[in-house]
């Protein structure tokens, strides 16, 4: 059967995701709750490769210690059962009440130290469970008013924990990276680090940035109207995608967390061409785990669940194969070409020339003939309906 | 009369913002061109303090250098009658066809090359005319399509572009330094570095990035559904607001360029807040021109563009009164104690306090009682409505 | 002390916006539950005038007969005690998961019959307590997915409901009118009569549509980026505004119900602006109650519940005086003619003109000097900063 | 050659679209003026139908009337040398300085009369060449500022405008019918009538309503995040849709005017299921051209120009194909039931069934388990897989 995911796909998903009740801001949960080792069980049978979770999804906030090592040590089994590894681990400093200002950037500072303990205990955790990846979205680090936040001091305390975050992890001798996950707003009204660039450039302020890179969710980028692709490009370019979160979203709205692919198709189509294939001209590449953050649908029962589950993973597969022959076809690399997508790769300066030599050189100012250049015909609608076709299958 | 404008404000104005004709897409030109001397002669006379442009705004490209240097004469003697300064200088890099595709990361090398030149050659006279801030705004720099750029490439191309401008400045020992300048789309489909928070985390990488900030623009930022003030405030921590565009914009829609204030005019506020006021706690301060990029509205005669001029500054200084009256109201300091705004400048771990410490303070995390600290209330709509009716003249 | 609301103001609140706990999408609930007896107390402390709410709200689902009579008994006595009124009941067709595909539109037919009876029977409750004025949102009537829903049976569906309701309150002589609630998004992926316009026309195609009219909600029109006083300017000169939600929202993105005027400020201004002094050359009025349908932010305990209620009637008091002062300006007046605004009321043919008379009309297009004519100045920009210093207090 | 447009499929263009030079907000043409003549050869060799224009596309605004009577002479022999028909008609009222507030809503009572007559004179071409629809887009019907405009007088004016031009087509016994063009904004702030909704709404308020539907662009709708294709359904259900104009746009920002199916490309799938296959259940069908409003992207020469043309066609082909089979498909009709999708066409109350029977039927409300009825999973998402990996050709 085509498009049957495997574990060699590296396909990992949420406990949140499938475990999600449909509980939402109007209404009441939908389905009854999940067993996370029941979770675990079916996404080893559907094909996936790794499972990812919230402290809080898997151990119930307020656990007394006896519960909390019995609940992992069943969660342990499961996974040693069903070969399903935990690539990646995140806290939930959103959910709680006491999180409503935020966590590592709530004006209350018992809040702020609160948070911080409740990340180091993960931390460990996630060590543990041999995580590569700590997962961060600060979802409740932002604001509705701009008077409410003294909006240095946020980035000072913002620094601050993380920087102890990654301090921590270094000087146990963990194999973890961070990844900061960004989003513009909801459930705040502006959320701080709205965007991969904001995060990446937040990130370069750190002492410890070495080991924290970025977590871009498809939807949340979306959200802001922004370009998903350009996001994890920038990212990948800068050295610092060290996760992904998959998922789909239609136009600037709620963050809705639909199935890859049942958002901006065309969009994981390049999304996925830039995973698999690379930038066209070598560089930097993404081997992460292919990570779904998805809600299935209110309207669902479990059966609806578990085909939800499946959608993300064969949309990505057919995607692939698309981009695979994309990038195989010879007329879309001739039209590569002439669309001078290549030519971007060398550099503006000839090797070894210097400003003083451009300035010298007439032929690229003085006697350029601007009009003529102006006239090239790029030909980019005819490589963007090479990928169209190619992302139907109908080439 | 109140509200009067006078240079010691230093509010300054894009040559380009008077003198749009108000063609745009769907319409041909409403008012006749703007002689460039009269627009310096009337920005003074209504109490303006700086005077901004591009390159072709003054000298039409491909205009001779005799031509050039005829037209900078004038300029420079309606600048020394008049006091106009010229705090900023930028290049237009999108309006000629050779730039469809881009200026510096355009697929054509010989493109990148003539765009190079031109900023070089704008670079010298913005020296020469006296100004401290060197604007790039690379509204060409993008794509309609993901797969008409290399998504690798199109960043080293820029990364090489900035480096080389910036190299030139200090090699020359111009004062000079650059602000790049953030906008999501338009007139690109998806515009490289769309928001602040992209624009510094490229900025991060630059070999010369010490004199590289960004100019954020209020409705570039809003445009992308994002908290102007916030953005600023990201940008000031790191050090790297050197510039910035105030006018007004209506939710997520066309770049509309409207006056300061005829948009989100609450968050208006708050920007002229931070400006005059700067954060709660203290930090660094921005000093910079008072900067309007907006566009007179196509409906206007020349009465009606001069009103508009006066009116961004009106609103500007009207938003200025308020904001000190904000900060000087007892109840307003006590407000803002109440919601913790100054807690949030206290360190997370108290001084000389490790990890470790932190680890074995059983207050923080094993007898901290999370469900009490959740039901602080935080006032923050107090603290709003109070903002609201101090920008209202209603205290 | 001036901007101290009364019960002469008609500000009517919904039960729900007091009551709301502070569950969000993210996150648990922040206060404790509210006992609606004392609600009603509040608001008449505060100065409110009416109280409005969704059955559950008041009757939790499932009540049984006795019960729901006690609560009902409980809560006119407290109406009584009070002199607060019920100007308006709506009915929850969106929390319980028997809703989840919608109710009068759900594909599930059973469901639909459900919901036609939790409708009527709160009709007649809503007639019992005096109300005038019956909202229905549609929240759950929509998709994620254009393939579930056949979108004619859908449309044929909701006329079915609508209708009936509409006859069933003709039938028992009940002073009742309904009002749809439009909204584009959220909790559904698309809400169907997204907008004013499309309920607008849906209600044309009704068969008792004389007693139908909307209800718009500032936040939701401006979820969809729509101008609010353009909407229920269309909805009042269509006859059809029967009444009305204020509140606030920044910018397209989730449903955020911030308190009036903590939104887009200068909009609101012009919405109180049209409520109060009604179009600048006279026509249909509005002289519903003033309701607000907003959420007390989720990091305030009761003591800031209080202060966001009165927050909104206070925002409202100030935009009112201001706006009565713009149009009493003399100067606003002369504003007004300059750019034609009362020239907009004069009919565009002559008194008894036939289109044959302007066919004959040479001065109308012949002689008619288009470019001369283009060139006047509508002074739109002056007009609108006299706004905008009104609403802030500047003149 | 698969996907090969013909005749028979009734794919129309208009004249600007091909013939757009590239010229935007922010920069100059970058194409030469092409020929009318040649555009109805091209689009003849390309497998075109329809042309379609505005007045001022194909005779310059302000010729004479020999040049006038020239030009159409020449553009009527082109096209029966083609066979290329000219299915609709539309009049610029938005290009020209003396439309800068608009055309029929102007402030300016002389310029409403000379909008009338120019539409009026383009009335009588429109029906002369064999026009079927007339479109009205209203884009500079609108403002920046809510005080510009008397929003009630407005309406007035709107509506005395179109149901002059409405009566007009009547008394000459022209086989026109009108159908207004909605959007949000751009190049007003706010334009009126911004989605399909307002518009229908408007509508049912002519004396003339009977000959006036709507033109729904697949981009205008997205601009303010509404589903087309629920659009176009509403206005098909309401019997008002005579027109359609197909393109694509990315996410809400400005007008992209992009290919059909280089936007939204999963919306388009349902677009083109919509059109092609009607509702599931039947019910009133789409039966007019199917005409592309778009613009060839700046970056492309002529080449490019005619891929374009050509992609819009195809894409639509393949789309069609992909629709086709998968209404055919019997997965996707078990599917459909199992949704629920059918029974949504079944009414609500059985037939003869009244409301006292309703309320009589205890099986819907008294005995009615509403717990249980939330149990039944939709099964939607599924069903959207389906429709996936049809449109991707994967199934």
């Amino acid at each position: 059967m085509p498009f049957q995911p495997t574990p060699a796909d590296h396909f990992s998903f949420g406990l949140w995701t499938m475990s999600w009740l449909g509980r939402d801001q109007f209404g009441e949960a939908t389905r009854a709750p999940l067993d996370p080792i029941v979770a675990v069980e079916k996404l080893a049978e559907l094909g996936g490769w790794g499972m990812t979770f919230h402290d809080d999804d898997l151990i119930p906030f307020g656990s007394d210690a006896a519960t909390r090592d019995r609940i992992i040590a069943d969660f342990r089994a499961a996974l040693d059962r069903t070969g399903i590894a935990v690539p990646m681990v995140t806290t939930n400093l959103f959910s709680h009440p006491v999180f409503k200002d935020g966590g590592l950037t709530s004006n209350d500072r018992g809040v702020r130290r609160f948070a911080l303990r409740k990340v180091l205990r993960n931390v460990d955790l996630a060590a543990d469970l041999g995580a590569e990846t700590f997962v961060m979205w600060g979802g409740r680090e932002g604001s509705e008013y701009d008077g409410s936040k003294d909006l240095s001091a946020v980035f000072d305390r913002y620094r601050e924990g993380i920087d102890l975050v990654a301090a921590y992890i270094k000087d146990q001798g963990y194999g973890l990276k961070i990844a900061l996950e960004p989003k513009p707003n909801e459930p705040r009204g502006d959320i701080l680090l709205p965007t991969v660039g904001h995060a990446l450039a937040f990130i370069a302020t750190l002492e410890h940035g070495d080991i924290v890179g970025v977590n871009p969710e498809t939807g949340h980028e979306q959200m802001a109207g922004l370009n998903y692709t350009h996001g994890i490009a920038q990212a990948l370019w800068a050295g610092k995608l060290f996760h992904i979160d998959l998922n789909g979203q239609r136009s600037i709205k709620f963050d809705q967390d639909l199935v890859f692919g049942h958002g901006d198709l065309l969009s994981a189509f390049f999304t996925v061409d830039l995973v698999e294939n690379g930038f066209p001209g070598g560089g930097p590449r993404y081997d992460g785990p292919r990570h779904f953050d998805y809600k299935p649908s209110r309207t669902e029962d479990y059966d609806g669940v578990w085909d939800s589950v499946t959608a993300n993973m064969r949309t990505y597969l057919i995607l692939k194969e698309r981009a695979l022959a994309f990038r195989a076809d010879p007329e879309v690399q001739e039209a590569l070409a002439t669309s001078g997508v290549a030519e971007l790769a060398r550099p503006t300066l000839a090797d070894g020339e210097s400003t003083a030599d451009l300035l010298a050189d007439t032929a690229s100012f003085e006697t350029f003939d601007a009009d003529k250049a102006g006239e090239r015909g790029y030909a980019f609608v005819r490589l963007n309906q090479l990928a169209v076709e190619h992302a139907l299958g109908a080439r």
